[in-house]
Order: structure tokens, then sequence, then C-alpha cells
């Protein structure tokens, strides 16, 4: 016969009772199929009513731990493959995160400077939204996203990219990598993709995720070329025109009329315009993105504020040419909107305030002086004789030449040995050895008395061997 | 030769000048190859220095609207297919958007009324969080979300779902339905999936847009039955064991391990477990979920803050089964968080500081009567003749079912005549009929006053009548 101590319940008898005999049960201290002791019983022998133990039976039966026959009584339940955790446990599997490897000096990282973040500003705007549209933060947001925002992002590629779109065509989400998915849900998962030979290594990977087949395509001096292109056989040109990573080449107008006019050879091609830094094109003013110009919707363009807020932010949006707008509307509408309606409301009132224009002005003037500090720095250090800077307008980064008979990959290694991440241009070629001696500054977060020191140990590495 | 009224440049000269070539490019008053005036004749002719002209023409160059011939001069580029925009324009395509029709009374809403966010909290909490954790906010979140969030949720799960779990098994992102395509990149393409029949009907579409095939599991009184899983022939079953949607039907135990054993049986099988509003399941005690009682990794566990916060926060977590989550982190890992750090650690310090379990205790306490009163006023209105209610446990909705010769789709237009929106459970079949005169209330943010003015409304229809 079962009994507990009932002095010790801290909460309804029933709830007591249901957990010591879901705990008897778990732990195996009542059998499967072993009798329960009638309500009556119980309700005598332990000095409670029978309705608390009524109570306590039916819960145990809607979670399926015991059963009732009909005029027999209630028995255990067959849980024979139970298992018997101790609640008390911290859990650790040992899960094998990839770790990113540890550098005192990484020239390779694109985080923000924490100074360069509009806290305050945002925090206030935040606040007024909260305070002012409650209602409208409880409302489901449409696919594409919140309207006004939609709005204030079609005045800034106005004024910022001198593109004229419709609010209906932009879509918002929670960063590039989510549009590369669902582009291949509207566009459908039998096209092959071609990507520029160097560039952004992430895109294979996401592109193989989606099952899709990725082909490469290499660049010359003005970027993508057509012929590249069309050797490929693929149908959807995946390019960064106005910035090409991490070249930092800028197609000029007439390339761009080539491209447009490969897309428009056959209905099924498709460019993706990836134009993930415009803002910061800091030398020479932005050329027209290739979605501006073209004439017969064959340009999804895809942009993000993570450059000019924050990446930690995951705030993207792609603007749909028209047919494809209404077909994203007809085949999608039912996905719900990735990003939040907080940040959605408050990013709205910090572009339709004034504050992004404002705080890119402030921007790229810091990274003007940073860039010129940076370059420099490096001019002046031990290793300028070996290095010379290729400027290329490159937003965020630009690259440098080291004059060596090393390979890049011994010279990855040597650097590493003192502690500095570079990356190299070659490491960003998905075909072929790629193009040697060229190396990647990130510069928007770059500490310079860090560098200096960097650049000192570098400078006694022996350069010339091979 | 062309000029330009140098007086009314609101901009440093060189830009003022790029700017008006290139316009009259764009417009056609400059034609392609026509030659441009030498910087000296221009230069003279407009009274501004040659430097000046050189930087607008270099900058025309580097776009490629004007070209050099060595020792001839400059030159404007071919630009045929120039498109000219008027960047005045507000621009609006009509670009076709699916309306929600527009009902008076809506009894298929599941928003969250406002009333119930706790924003002042938030509010302070994301201030806080914006003064304290500068440094963090502007890192890079890990793949998976970060670090504190998941710990948090770890927590969290252990004590209201008793489930023990790694915070490394836990992936943070933008929605649940972000997941389901995850999940079809970390099981592969190949696999065919199996949802209850009736279901979540966005489910099919999200798979059909991964070009996944779904197939359809009856359900009996207790779920979804092994029978109806093994003749789908389906490896991935996607379901809803502790309340079903929209039936409301909570797994019991014994069938749960059956369902377990069903997976375990093949290798390639898995479960998905959508535990949508746990929290809110409102009469009885939660059973223990698939993921907890599962020994051989066979579950992928999917719960959201929809419910228990708001559907617009778009926060949802998945927890991966060990081996599952070093496959993620092996092969997936290059993929960004999607959701903004501002709200993850806003979260976490929502869930750490004990406000989620407070606010969650508070909602169940607020459903709970809130749910009563809805009851009371159906059976108290004209139609209670006509209406009888199904409780099954239901979280934040329920089943009524009228007694009608009526078909479902005749009582729908009949509901919509009088302004009233209602959804039936026959909507919900993939496959089949459904069952006819069951339909479905959510209560969650349901007006209670035009409740009883649309039930006095649907209490004239002739409900008899076939």
């Amino acid at each position: 016969m079962i009994t507990y101590d009932f002095e010790e319940a801290g909460e309804p008898l029933y709830i007591f009772l249901y957990k010591s005999i879901k705990k008897d049960i778990l732990s195996g201290k009542l059998r499967p199929h072993e009798k329960l002791p009638s309500k009556r019983t119980f309700a005598r022998n332990n000095g409670i009513s029978t309705i608390t133990i009524q109570n306590a039976y039916d819960q145990l039966i809607s979670e399926g731990y015991i059963y009732t026959v009909p005029k027999k009584g209630y028995y255990v339940s067959s849980l024979d493959k139970m298992v018997h955790q101790d609640l008390k446990a911290k859990v650790n599997y040992n899960i094998r995160i990839p770790s990113d490897e540890d550098y005192e000096f990484d020239l390779s990282s694109n985080r923000i400077n924490p100074d360069n973040f509009p806290f305050s500003i945002w925090n206030r705007l935040s606040r007024e939204i909260m305070n002012d549209r409650k209602e409208d933060l409880m409302k489901i947001s449409p696919t594409a996203g919140v309207r006004e925002l939609r709005e204030a992002i079609a005045s800034h590629l106005k004024s910022f990219r001198g593109m004229l779109v419709d609010p209906d065509q932009i879509m918002i989400g929670s960063g590039t990598e989510y549009f590369y998915g669902l582009i291949v849900q509207l566009l459908g998962r039998d096209k092959v993709y071609v990507i520029e030979n160097p560039g952004y290594r992430k895109l294979e990977k996401i592109y193989r995720k989606q099952d899709i087949e990725s082909r490469f395509a290499s660049l010359d001096e003005k970027g993508v070329t057509v012929d590249e292109l069309e050797k490929s056989g693929a149908e959807v040109a995946h390019i960064c025109p106005n910035h090409h990573f991490p070249t930092g080449i800028t197609m000029p107008a007439s390339r761009r009329y080539e491209i447009l006019s490969w897309a428009n050879s056959d209905e099924g091609r498709y460019i993706i315009e990836d134009d993930y830094d415009s803002e910061f094109r800091i030398t020479g003013k932005p050329i027209p993105p290739l979605f501006s110009i073209d004439a017969c919707e064959k340009v999804i363009y895809i942009n993000t504020f993570s450059k000019t807020l924050s990446p930690t932010i995951r705030v993207s949006y792609m603007v749909l040419p028209v047919h494809l707008a209404n077909l994203f509307y007809r085949t999608m509408s039912f996905y719900a909107c990735t990003v939040s309606n907080f940040e959605q409301y408050t990013l709205y009132k910090f572009i339709s305030d004034g504050y992004l224009e404002k705080h890119i002005n402030r921007m790229r003037l810091y990274y003007l002086r940073k860039r010129k500090r940076i370059m420099d720095i490096i001019s002046m250090s031990g290793l300028s004789d070996r290095c010379s800077m290729i400027e290329n307008d490159s937003g965020l980064h630009f690259l440098i030449k080291i004059d060596t008979g090393r390979k890049d990959s011994s010279i990855k290694r040597k650097l590493k040995e003192h502690g500095i991440k570079l990356n190299a241009l070659s490491e960003y070629y998905f075909t072929g050895e790629g193009e040697q001696h060229f190396f990647i500054v990130n510069y928007s977060n770059l500490d310079e008395e860090k560098l200096k020191g960097a650049l000192k140990a570098a400078a006694e590495i022996n350069w010339s061997q091979r």
C-alpha cells in the first residue's frame, strides 16, 4: 500500500498526490500494470477526501500514466522505455562547436566599434515606439514587413541610390542569407547559379545547402564578364557590381549594360545585385545600381543595415522587380515576416526622422579618416617597402599587395605565429589557385596602436624566403 | 557648347558639374559619342578652374558615363538603353497584395491584446541592455544565438517542461517557419515528410516551397496513429503531440511511446515536435514532451515566444538531439543567427530575472478566466441549444460543435453575411471532406461585447435548412 506524507505538501493536495504517484511510476517504484488503491481505501488510510484522489487520478489518466478498467480500478500504464532524468542536473553533452581561432590581432573582423552605434538615439526611439505604438506593435506584420518601414526604405533608396521603387516591391527580412533562400523558392530550385570568382565564400555554401548548383565566373578589371556568365551556362547571376567583395572593383556603366543585356537575352535569366556596403563607398560617387537601369525586370536588389548600423541588428531588405513581387505575393505570402515589429518600427523612425542619413554622413567621414590613418600607419611601417595599397573605392576594406617570394599560405602561417589574422585574396577563389600576395584589410574596427605592433612583428618575418 | 549656372550650385562645384553633365547624358541632351568641351575651354567659358572640371570628368569616367580618347578628348559613352526616371515621382506599380477580407468580428484571430504585453518591463530591460551591454550588442552572435539566452531557455525548459537540455542543443531563430527550412537542410531534401490531417495549413505550403513532398496522417482520439505514419511511407513526422492544432488533442504517454518506437525502427526517421503553446495548456498539467522521453535522439523540439509574449516579437527556438546538433555545427555553422542581439539580450534578461514565469502565470489565469467567460456567453446565447463546446485542454482556442443541417461552407457564407469570421475544422483537412460542424474559437483577443452581438446575429440564421 502506497502512502505519502501529506503534511509535507506545500501545494494543493491533489497536485501533491499526482506528483508523488507520477514520481513513483517514473522511478519504477510502481510497476507497469500494478493496481493502485481504490479511492475509498486510499482516502481512509491517508485521511484525505476521495475528491482529492479522484482529481489526482484524473490528471494521471489524462497524461497516460495510469489507466482505468471499468468496475475493477486503476492501473499503472506500461511505460517500459521511460527515461529517468535527474531534473537537478545541468547538462553538457560536449557538443563540438567550431571555435574561432584566437588571434591577438584580427585584420579580418568586420565588427562595428560600439562607440559608433547610435545607442542613445536608438534607445530613445525604441522607448517612444513602445509608448506610442502599442497597438501596431501587437499587429501581425505583413509578409513583406511593416508598411511604414518599407516607405522609409523606398525614400532612402531614392536619395542615396537614385532608385525609384514602390514600397510593395520591398521585402524586409532578418539577414541577406534568409533572402537567398527565399529567392531560390521564388525562382525555382531547378536553376543553376553563377557567382563571382573570387567572391563571398559563404554564398557557395548557402546555395549548396539549398541544393543549388553554383558555377563560377572570373572577373576582369571591370568586374564579372559577360563571356564568363555565358560560359557558365547558369541562369541566375549573383553579383556585387557596385563594390565587389573582396577585390573592391566597381563595375562601370558600360559593363552594366552588357550584363543586363546578358540577362535579357533569355527569359529565365536573372541577376541578384548584392549592394552590401554601397553607403560607404568612400571615394567617388556611387554608380547607379543595376536595378535602377534595368528596364526589363531582371534585377533583384539586396541590401542590409549591417554596414550602416550593425551586423548584430539583423535587418535586411530586397527589392523585387514588379512581376516577381506579384509572384511572391501570389505564391509565398503565407510566410511570416522574420523581423520583430519592435525593430521594424524603431528603424522606421530612425530613417524617417533623418537619423540614418546623419549617421551615414558621420560614419563616412569617420571611415574616410580612419582609412587614411591606417594607410599612413602601413606606409610608415617597416613593411612599407614591401606593401602597396590598392584603392579601388573599396568601402570598409582595402587590399594590400605584399612583395614577397613566399606563397600566401606560408605568409598566413608566419603571421599566425605572430598572433596576426590577415586573409588573402587567394582564399576567396572557388577554383584555381588565385592571384597571390594580395591581402584584405578590414579596418572598420581596427585598433591603430595594435596595428603598429602587428606591423612591427610582421616586419621581422623573412619575406624574401620562398 | 554646354553651359551651366554655377551660381545655383549649393554644393562643391565639381559635384554640381558632375551631376549636371550626368543629367544631360541621361536625358539625351548630350548624345552618345558626342565630344565634350576640353577642360581649358570649359574652364574659361564658365569662369571655373580646370581642376574642378578634371574632378567632375574623372567621376563621370569612373562611373562609365564618359570615356577619354588619348590626345583627342572626352566623349559621351553609349548608354543606349538608359532608362529615364523622374526622381521626383512616387512609384506605385499596383502590385497585387492578397488582402485579408474585412470582417466586423473575427473569431480566427490569434493576436495578443496590447494590454497583455509587458511593455513597461520590456522597455526597461531593453534600456538596461543598451546601457550595460554595448560591447556584447555589437559582437556577432553565434549561429545558434547568444549563449546567455540559450542558458535561460534551457532553465525555462527545465522548470516548465521538465526538459533537461544542453544550451548548445538550442538554436535561436526568427520564427518557427525559418526552422522548417533549416531542418530540411539538416536532414536532407530527399526525405518525405508526414503531417497531421487535419493540421496546420501553412506547413504543407512551406514544405512544398522547400521542394519537400508532404503526406498526411489521420488522427484518432489520442492523436496521430502509428498505423497512419507507417502507411505514409514518410521518414519525418511533423506533429503537435502536446496540443494538436486545431483539434486540441493531447497525446497520452502510451501513444507517445508508440510514436517514438516508430521513429526508432528506421535509422532515417525523425520526429519534429511542435510545442507551440504548451505554456498555455490551461486545464490539466502538461505531459512531458516527446523530446524528454526520447532516448534515441529522434526528436527535434520546436517552440516559440509567439504565444507567451507576442507573435510580433519573432523569437523561436529549436532543440536538436545531440548528434544533429553536432551535424548542424559541422555543416551549417556558417549561417548567421537571424535574431537581433538587442532582442536576444532583452529576452535573456526577461527570462533570467523571472519575468517570463510571472508573465506566464498571470496570463494563464487571465486566459482561464477569459475562456470561462467566453464559454458562458456562448452557453447563454440564443445559439446555446445548437452549440456544444469541446474542451480538450486546448490552449488558446477551443472547438464548438454546431447542430445544423447546413454544410460548413454554407455556414461560413451565412456568418460572413453577418460580418463574422469563424473557421471550420473541416478547412484544416488536407485530404477528404473532413468532419463537419466543428468550428474553432480563438479567444486570446476576443471582444466579449462584440461576441454577444455576433451570437445574436448568428442566432437569426436558419440553421435547420440544408
